[in-house]
């Protein structure tokens, strides 16, 4: 047996199976977790009698309970037979695939106990499986997480990822106006805070405050609390009156009218619920300001920098800045190490901000560069596993997570883990402690025990320990790191390398009828594709056709399941993302005319301010290593060349019908 | 079989039980529909080979892992043998019980299919039973959900009660500038909106525009967007122009200075999430004004009505008022019909708020009221299932959810369903789909499938698609009206009935040794206790006894969950929230000098600013109604009464110990 085949084997009773040919282990794993159970409810009170007797059991009516029952599940079971099946190679739509059968058990195992993770009193057993997958996670990310040092990290898991962005922004607004609450704390009462470099806070104006690194901020701050905690509740209510979480943003800015409001930067490509953040956090989706993206999708560093500049001779600030660690469209990768030397060289300019990374797709990458003895792994290292990958640009990007102040990573994407769970983890533990409403055992000496009432410091309430238990599982069977989860994500990379090269057969099978592109070199997992029918001239007439071909490719209801041969999905390129140049590029090799891929469109039926591409997800284990040799990607490339020359036989038919 | 008997056969099914003594039903089940599963993968390409092979299955390699797989399994499992046992009728602590065998099977299997509510091509069965769900609830609270009339309502599914808040008040707020906003845009661009009463908005003044009724706001805003589709996004872009939303808080109201930052008011009483929704909306903590509450814990409507009365003369414009159905301390119910009334009142002054219910907890309450057709029942019919319930307030306010504007209920709390499922519903559809970002299908023929998209519209992106399976699952065998979820409910009422009986006993049996009081009489399904020794004067003395009492009732980690007799829980009952009057009762009752509970302490050894009292949730369905005549809450008031005694014996000298 060779390792390839040892390796395939390792995985293979990680998932049920696209035959679900695993069924044997997951009845047996249910069949003894659920006993245990029952019997666990047995043990607890044994002197008890049981409250329902058998005799009830034979009644009329717990029978038509029963039935009722019965008849409500076989409802539900019918109608999810038209459920979206990710669990299939056939699958290669959106981020979601078979799910880890370790998690799944647990999920399933824990909801039968029902913890509810918002504080110790509902759930001690699966609040300490939180913190520890936090603390796993943390050092996945490259975070300090020894106590002794500072700062420390701390992360939590939350209902998901746009949950996550929301509650590290917000813990983000709230740090970055504590220097300046701190200041004028100290002004009215004669108190001296003293920076790392001698200056005391009192002496810097309103925008040299906000432009204090957080790090700094929140160690005065906690060395202040620290001091005597009979004043702890003073000393927060006396910042509260010069801070916009208690006086609220139109009161603050109104009263702190130097600063105007910040700015937060995203990538031109960021998901849209950043949009909702800087709506919902009251920010104003105005302030959500869009750095452009390079041609490979990514934020373009010199163009933050220039803004960074600008922001700086303005007076501007800078809320933070969000990068973004596998977009939800093309799986690119922002250059996280040149938005940290970005940060650095504006510090000494005076403009700080902090980063935080939304990687709800892309966290799990970083395991791949991780060593099981928690090392960096040297580049050439881990590419001896891959074709291409990691990309210096992408290596340097993983490498450089542990920089940032706050990370969103979504286990039930590339964690494989069933919906809905996803997670933030704080570089500085302090960042996320400072909103806690009873803030007095942050400082205790049991802070593990403090930390664990997670409904005083999070966004969320109460929550399911059943979804902690599922991560924590999943870390013990796959730990964070290469040799571990790092193999999983890994063929998801293998399956993308491979795509790649099946994209060179289409097209030379496809020359002269269609021309294929991939629009976006993918940096990880996620490849894009465009199609344009050779003749066509018309970004408008290219969006007709890849409709088209959409409508035999998408997921669509009220049809039996077993109609779809393949399932993808899509998303749109837009004109104004791209460089002229990058756009002149695409359109060349696509085979449309420029002046009809444009940013403003004036005749529809011809011009467009947006390509419409097809986006696979290959997250898929055994798309191309399986026991019995099928390559899915090349079965996916022979339905889809089907498609497309069925499509051309009836082109420009099938375009012009649905301009008509 | 007496209907009494009958009542509770039909229940029985419906727990897995104390005892699990529904084992057969639940495993008969979960291996139906886990089997269902199995073949249904099976049969979607049977076409396809299996990709792992049988004999991989019994490789080294696989049987390591999944070797490993047990192993994190089994310490899954050891570990949580120290859960809070929820599922026990010795269980009488937080909001949580066993949880309904149907709604635990559909979740459970529906994992196994895992779908995605964020969007129809994750999920579209699972969108659609949330939808259905979030109309039935509609249906309960008495909203109107038929298309053809103005307003239809509109509900859908949060991870939880903390999100589900935080939703609506976002909606609300956006929702109170959009008449601003109109008339600004009509003012610019010679437009002219015109309300039913004949005035145009362009006439008022922003303080008359920020007090226009939401429903006319709404319906003017879905008017002129479905006028023209096709300007409908130059529409949306001008209206940005002057929405908080868009330009942030802290310039809109800069811009438009003559409106003051907004208040939110709620009950003193409130859940501590409204804190966290203050802060992280940018309102701002302290624009959320605590609303006096009255003897019985229930918002004081003279008070909110004095409040509002400034407001108007002061024209500071209120966001939205609060009530809270079933608070987390108390189980106490706002008038929800006064705060109608009060709302009525206020806007022949020219002042308007919208109403929220926080009906985290008690949102339930309404099926007991909902007769099966969907109409409202007789408070005398209702009475006659009860001894003193529900009382005339409770009812009231109970039959005025229909007025009000949106309402949170968690199905995991009196839903009876696993962690972590809240909901919101809305009275106006139109006040939630304002908020997306793809308008177009609000308007469009299909609204079911366009509302669908739920990414689009809410707070969260991706969310469990089994939560909503089990929500929709429970409300087929246990619809939301009297004779199904009612009957369920209604069990937990009859249990504080019950438990008041016992309190005059343990009074009787401790006469001379200490004083026994319910210091707020429960409104509905939530009881607390306060108990002080006889001779003790000092309220921190009597905190210290109930302290120490409480360590005996409470769960603790690291212990073995048998030692635990009864598990309880507390809470604090403030000075700051008692009128004098009501304050010299509750001394005068527990033999407690007025002088030692206090708004502010002095002598902290004596004095205290709140008193610890116990709190029951009374939600097993097995406490006094079961097969063997054991009443759970005998054994609870004679366990409890034992405890007593034994401090008692000790006492002083645990009271000293302590303050030592």
């Amino acid at each position: 047996m060779n390792r390839k085949q040892q390796n395939w084997h390792e995985l293979a009773p990680l998932f049920l199976g696209a035959y679900a040919e695993n069924n044997d282990l997951l009845e047996k794993l249910l069949r003894e977790h659920i006993n245990e159970h029952v019997f666990w409810r047995r043990n607890f009170h044994p002197d008890d009698q049981p409250p329902i007797a058998t005799t009830t059991q034979y009644t009329e009516a717990y029978l038509q309970t029963e039935a009722r029952t019965r008849q409500a599940l076989h409802e539900l079971a019918a109608r999810l037979k038209r459920t979206v099946p990710f669990f299939h190679p056939r699958y290669v739509g959106h981020m979601a695939s078979d799910v880890l059968l370790p998690g799944l058990v647990a999920k399933i195992v824990t909801t039968l106990y029902n913890p509810n993770n918002v504080c110790t009193e509902s759930a001690s057993v699966t609040i300490d499986m939180e913190l520890e997958a936090g603390q796993n996670f943390a050092r996945m990310l490259g975070f300090n997480v020894d106590p002794d040092s500072y700062p420390v990290a701390w992360g939590h898991l939350t209902s998901g990822g746009t949950v996550a962005n929301i509650e590290a922004l917000w813990n983000i607004r709230h740090a970055r106006f504590l220097g300046l609450a701190m200041a004028k704390v100290g002004g009215q009462r004669d108190l001296v805070f003293t920076l790392p470099d001698g200056r005391s806070l009192t002496d810097l104006n309103d925008w040299e405050l906000f432009n204090l690194p957080l790090d700094q901020v929140l160690w005065l701050w906690h060395q202040w609390m620290s001091e005597d905690p009979e004043t702890r509740h003073d000393k927060t209510e006396w910042l509260a009156e010069h801070l916009p979480e208690h006086l609220g943003l139109a009161a603050f800015f109104q009263r702190y009218w130097t600063i105007k409001p910040p700015m937060i930067l995203v990538p031109a490509t960021a998901h849209y619920s950043w949009r909702k953040a800087a709506k919902i956090l009251g920010l104003g989706a105005k302030q959500l300001v869009e750095v452009p993206v390079d041609r490979h999708m990514r934020m373009d560093a010199g163009a933050l920098s220039r803004i960074c500049q600008q922001a700086c001779a303005m007076q501007t600030p800078i809320l933070a800045v969000v990068g973004v660690l596998g977009t939800t469209e093309f799986g690119t990768i922002d250059p996280i190490d040149q938005i940290v030397e970005v940060q650095q060289s504006c510090q000494t300019q005076g403009l700080y901000f902090p980063i935080h990374v939304d990687a709800a797709w892309g966290g799990y990458l970083a395991s791949i560069i991780r060593s099981a003895d928690g090392g960096t792994k040297a580049r050439e290292h881990v590419r001896q596993a891959f074709k291409n990958f990691p990309s210096p640009e992408v290596y340097d990007a993983l490498v450089a997570l542990k920089h940032v102040d706050s990370v969103t990573l979504d286990p039930h994407k590339l964690g494989y883990l069933p919906y809905a769970v996803g997670g933030v983890i704080y570089r500085n533990r302090l960042l996320s402690l400072i909103q806690s409403q009873k803030a007095d055992y942050v400082f205790s000496g049991d802070a593990a025990e403090g930390f664990a009432n997670l409904g005083q410091f999070i966004l969320e309430g109460s929550k399911s320990g059943a979804s902690a238990a599922a991560v924590w599982v999943s870390q013990k069977v796959m730990p964070l790191h290469a040799e571990g989860m790092g193999k999983l994500v890994a063929r998801s990379i293998h399956n993308v390398e491979y795509f790649i090269e099946r994209v060179d057969s289409l097209k030379k099978s496809l020359e002269q009828r269609a021309a294929v592109v991939v629009p976006v070199m993918p940096d990880s997992n996620l490849v894009t594709l465009a199609i344009n029918p050779t003749g066509n001239h018309s970004a408008a007439q290219m969006n007709q056709f890849m409709t088209a071909l959409l409508e035999r490719l998408a997921y669509t209801r009220n049809q039996p399941v077993q109609n779809l041969q393949f399932i993808g999905s899509s998303t749109r390129l837009y004109r104004k993302n791209l460089s002229n140049s990058e756009a002149t590029r695409l359109c060349m090799a696509l085979g449309v005319s420029r002046e009809t891929f444009v940013t403003e469109v004036k005749d529809k039926h011809v011009m467009s301010e947006s390509l419409l591409i097809l986006r696979h997800t290959l997250m898929s284990p055994w798309l191309i290593e399986n026991d019995v040799q099928v390559n899915y990607i090349d079965l996916y490339f022979d339905y889809l060349e089907q498609q497309i020359n069925a499509l051309l036989a009836e082109w420009p038919r099938c375009g012009n019908a649905a301009t008509a």
